[in-house]
C-alpha cells in the first residue's frame, strides 16, 4: 500500500471518528442538558448522523482501501486498525441505510418514551416500543447473520467474538456458586446499622467529594468533566474530552461516591489510550466487558475496600461534620458492603449484582428466541426476581422499566456487565501480585502505581488485541468466574463470618 | 414538480437542518461545557460536519430538484424555501470542500487561540490567526464573487442583499448625529451615583432573577435553557431547543439582566417560527440585523425602560434586600441608562454602543480592502477609539482582543448589530402605535401583547420575506437611522436634560 493510499485510509478513519464522536455528543447532551421538547428534533438529528456514518463506513472506496491494506504487511498497530475497521464495515454493509435510520429513530424515541413511562410507572405506554425494538433487533440479527442463535449476532456488537452458549455456561456456574454465598450471608447475622443511618448529606458537599475523589485517582479535568444525569454514564467526545455523570441521593452519599468511581473507571480507560491511536479504530476498548472491568475495579475492588475507606472516612468527617459522628472506617466499610437482595441493579451490592444481570440476560435471550412475548415481560421479570433474589417490585418503575437499555435497543449489552465483574477480579489478582503494596498505596492515597499499571497494560493498547486475549496476556487467565468467587468469599466471608463449605 | 420529487427535496432540507443544528450543538458545547483539551478534537469534528453539510448542499441532485421546483408555481412558503435554499446553494457551490475545511479548522482553532490571547493580553500570539483569517476571507470573497468590494460578499452572508456602500452611508449619518448627542450628554451634569453603588449582588440570586425574567416575558423552558459562558450568545439546536447563555458580575446585576434580556430576544424569535416551517430553510431569520432587532428590542426598548424597572425594582428589593436600600425605580432606571464612553462594546450604553460598531466596521473594511495590515490593527484600534469615543484601552485584552468575531472569521458580521439597533427603533415606533398601552402592560408585567405582536408579524414568518422587506411591510419604513435617533433624543434628552438644536 503506497503512502498516499494509507493517508487516504487514515482520513476516512478520522472522518468516521469525528462522526461517531459527534453522535456521542448528541447523546450526552440528550441525557444531561437537552430541554424536554428537544427530543423529537434530537431523534432526527441522531438518525441523520448515524445514517451518514453508516454511508461513509460502507462506501466502496473504503472497502477497497481496507482490502488493499489487509494484503500488506503492516506494523501491529496499523494491522489492528485495518482488522477492527474491516470487522465494523463487514457488519455495517449488511444493514441498509433505511434500516439504520429506522433503528436510530426507534432508539432515540424509545428512550424518550421510556423516561416518561418509568416516571409514570406505566408499562402499557412503553410496551409498543419494546415490541417494535424486539422486532427490529431480530431483523438486525438476521441481517448480520448467525447460525440459529440470533442473540449471538447482537452480543457480538458489544463483546466481539463472545458466544451466547459460552455466556450461558459461565453464567450458570456463577449463578450456582453465587446462590450458595447469598444463602450463607442470608443465614448469618446482619451487619449492624451504621451510626450515620438517617443523617442527611447535602448535595453540594457530596458533589465536592466526588470531584475530589476524581482528582485524587487521576482523572484529568482538563480533558474531561463530570455532570449529573438520571442514569450515570461515561462517554467519549474526543480523546481529550471524556464526560462522566453521577447522581446524588442526600440520604446515601455512598451511592454517588460509588457511581462516580465506577464512571471514573470508564473515564480513566478512555483518557488512557495511546495518543498515537487518536481518531483511529483502535482508540477504543476491544470489548464492553473489558471496559466494565475498569469501572468495576475502581468502584468495587478499590472503592469498596477497607484501605480506601481508611483514606476517605476522615475526609467525610471533615466535609460532613456531625452527620458522620461516631463512624470510623470500619463502619463505613461495612456499610458500603452490606449485602441485601434488592430491586435496583445499579444500587446492588457486589454479591447480588450479577443476579440482576442474569435475570436480564435470560429475559432478553428469551425475547430474541421468540420464547417470550414482550407483553409477558413484566410477569416474567417479577418471576425471575422472585426466583433469583426473592424480591418483588411493588411497581413496574422499579421493575421491568428500571433500565434504559431495551428502550434504545441495546439487547446483548447486559452480559458485558457480568463479564466485566469477572475480568475485574482476574485483573485484581494479578495487580496484587505485581504491586505487592497496592492496598497500602490506596490507604495512603497513592493511586499512581495502580493507574500506571492499568495504563500500561490495559488502557494504552486500546483495541490492539481482542479483549479476552489481552486479559490472558496480562494475567494468564481468560474469562472465568472462579477468581471473582474467590474474591467474594474472602471479602464477605470475613465481613459476615461465613465460610465456603468444602 | 410531482409529490415524490417535492418529498425528496424536503428530505434533503431536513438532512441539512439536522447537520446545521448538530454543528450548532458542537459550537454551543465548545463555548459552555467542553474541557480545554477537547479543543483540537472539536476543531476537527466541526470541520468534518461543515464539509459534509457543504457536500450535501452542493450535491447535483439537490441542484436539479431546486431547479425543477423553481420552475413550478408554488405556494408562498414553498417558493420561499426554494428561493432561500437556492441562494445558499449558489454561494456554496463556489467554495471547494477543501476550502470549507480550511476555513472551519482556522475558525475553530482561531477561537481557542483568541481565548488564551485575550486572557494573557497577548496580541502577538493571536496576530498569525488574524493574518490567516484575513487571507482566507479575501479568498472566500473572491470565490463568492463581488464587483470590486470584497466586503460586499461577506456582508451578504449575514445580511442578504445589503451593500457596503449603503452601510457606509447610513453609518456616516448615524455617526455624525450620534456625536452631537454624545457631546451634549458629555457637557451635561453627570447622573448621580445610585444608592446601591458598591453593593454586592450574589451570583446565585442574580441567576434566579434572570430565570424569573425569562419566564415572565414568555421564554419556554420546555423548549430551551439558559447557561453561562464568557460571551453570552443564543443558538438553535432545534425548533424546540433554543439555548441562551449569560454571565454574571456580582458588582453589577444589570449586566446579567440586560444580557439575559438581549439573548431572550434572540431566543423568543427562534422559538417563534411557524412550526410548519420546522427543519426547512425558512425556519430562520432573513437577516442577522433583523435577529438583532429582537434582542435589542427586549434588552433596550423594554429592558432599559422606566416601566420595566417600575415592575422589577420591587423584585430586586425582595431578592437582594439591603443591597438595594434607598433605591426606587427611578434610581435603577437612571443607572441602567448611564451614558459613558467606554472600552467594552458589550457593556456599552445605548448611545455610545454604535460607535463601537463603527470602529469595527471601518477596521474590518480596511483589512478586507488591503488598506490596513493585520499587524497594524492594535494601533488602528486605539486610534479609532480615541477618535470616536475619546478612550484608550490600557491593554489589548480590553482593546483589539475584546471580541471573538475575527477569530472565527466573522468579518461582515458587526454591521448587523447596528442595523439591528436601527430596526428595533423602527419596530418600537410601530408597536407604540399598534399597542397604545404597551408601556402600561410592561409595567404590569403583561408581556403577552408585545410578544404576540412580534410573534405574528416578525417571528412566525421566518424567512418568508427578505429582512428589510418584512420591516417595510410591518412598519412602512426601511433601514433608516432617524427613528433610532429620535428615540435616543427623547429618552436621553429627558434623562440628561439636553435638547437637540434645530
Amino acid at each position: 500500500m503506497n503512502p498516499a493510499a494509507w493517508q487516504s485510509l487514515e482520513e476516512r478513519m478520522r472522518e468516521l471518528a469525528d462522526l461517531w464522536r459527534t453522535s456521542a455528543l448528541l447523546s450526552w447532551d440528550q441525557q444531561t442538558m437537552m430541554p424536554p421538547r428537544g427530543a423529537e428534533g434530537r431523534a432526527r438529528a441522531t438518525a441523520t448522523l448515524r445514517v451518514i456514518s453508516h454511508q461513509r463506513l460502507v462506501a466502496p472506496e473504503l472497502g477497497e482501501l481496507l482490502e488493499e491494506a489487509a494484503g500488506d504487511s503492516l506494523d501491529p498497530s496499523r494491522a489492528a486498525m485495518v482488522r477492527v475497521l474491516r470487522r465494523e464495515r463487514d457488519q455495517a454493509v449488511r444493514l441498509p441505510d433505511e434500516f439504520v435510520r429506522r433503528l436510530a429513530l426507534a432508539s432515540s424515541r424509545g428512550q424518550a418514551v421510556w423516561q416518561a413511562a418509568r416516571r409514570d410507572r406505566d408499562w402499557e405506554s412503553f410496551r409498543p416500543c419494546v415490541e417494535e425494538m424486539v422486532e427490529l433487533k431480530r431483523e438486525q440479527a438476521d441481517m448480520l447473520g448467525h447460525d440459529g442463535e440470533r442473540y449471538d449476532a447482537l452480543l457480538d456488537l458489544y463483546e466481539p467474538g463472545m458466544r451466547t452458549e459460552r455466556v450461558e455456561r459461565v453464567f450458570a456456574e456463577l449463578a450456582s456458586d453465587l446462590a450458595v454465598l447469598i444463602q450463607a450471608i442470608a443465614d448469618a447475622p446482619p451487619l449492624p446499622e451504621p451510626p450515620f443511618a438517617g443523617s442527611t448529606f447535602p448535595d453540594a458537599l457530596q458533589w465536592d467529594v466526588t470531584i475530589r475523589m476524581l482528582a485524587d485517582i487521576g482523572f484529568d479535568f482538563d480533558a474531561g468533566r463530570q455532570d449529573r444525569s438520571a442514569h450515570p454514564f461515561t462517554t467519549t467526545i474526543a480523546l481529550h474530552d471524556i464526560r462522566l455523570t453521577t447522581r446524588i441521593d442526600e440520604s446515601d452519599p455512598f451511592s454517588a461516591f460509588c457511581s462516580t468511581l465506577h464512571e471514573a473507571g470508564h473515564g480513566l480507560y478512555d483518557q488512557g489510550f495511546d495518543p498515537d491511536y487518536e481518531d483511529t479504530p483502535i482508540a477504543q476498548a476491544p470489548s464492553l466487558g473489558l471496559h466494565e472491568s475498569q469501572s468495576r475495579l475502581w468502584e468495587n475492588l478499590v472503592g469498596r475496600s477497607r484501605p480506601f475507606w481508611c483514606r476517605y472516612t476522615p475526609v467525610m468527617h471533615e466535609v460532613f461534620g456531625d452527620a458522620m459522628r461516631g463512624a470510623g472506617p470500619e463502619e463505613v466499610y461495612r456499610q458500603v458492603n452490606r449485602v441485601t437482595p434488592s430491586l435496583i441493579r445499579v444500587e446492588a451490592d457486589e454479591v447480588t449484582y450479577n443476579m440482576h444481570i442474569l435475570v436480564r440476560f435470560e429475559l432478553e435471550l428469551a425475547l430474541l428466541r421468540g420464547e417470550l412475548a414482550p407483553a409477558d415481560l413484566p410477569g416474567a421479570w417479577n418471576d425471575a426476581y422472585r426466583r433469583r433474589l426473592g424480591v418483588t417490585s411493588p411497581h413496574v418503575g422499579d421493575g421491568v422499566l428500571q433500565d434504559v437499555h431495551w428502550s434504545t435497543g441495546a439487547f446483548g449489552y447486559f452480559p458485558t456487565y457480568t463479564i466485566g465483574n469477572l475480568y475485574s477480579a482476574i485483573l485484581w489478582r494479578q495487580i496484587r501480585q505485581d504491586l505487592a503494596d497496592v492496598e497500602g498505596q490506596v490507604e495512603a492515597g497513592e493511586f499512581e502505581p495502580l493507574l500506571g499499571w492499568l495504563r500500561e497494560r490495559i488502557h494504552r493498547p486500546g483495541y490492539l488485541h481482542e479483549g479476552e486475549d489481552l486479559i490472558r496476556q496480562v494475567t494468564g487467565s481468560g474469562l472465568d468466574h472462579q477468581p471473582f468467587m474467590a474474591y467474594l468469599w474472602a471479602k464477605y466471608g470475613d465481613l459476615y463470618d461465613v465460610r465456603r463449605s468444602a
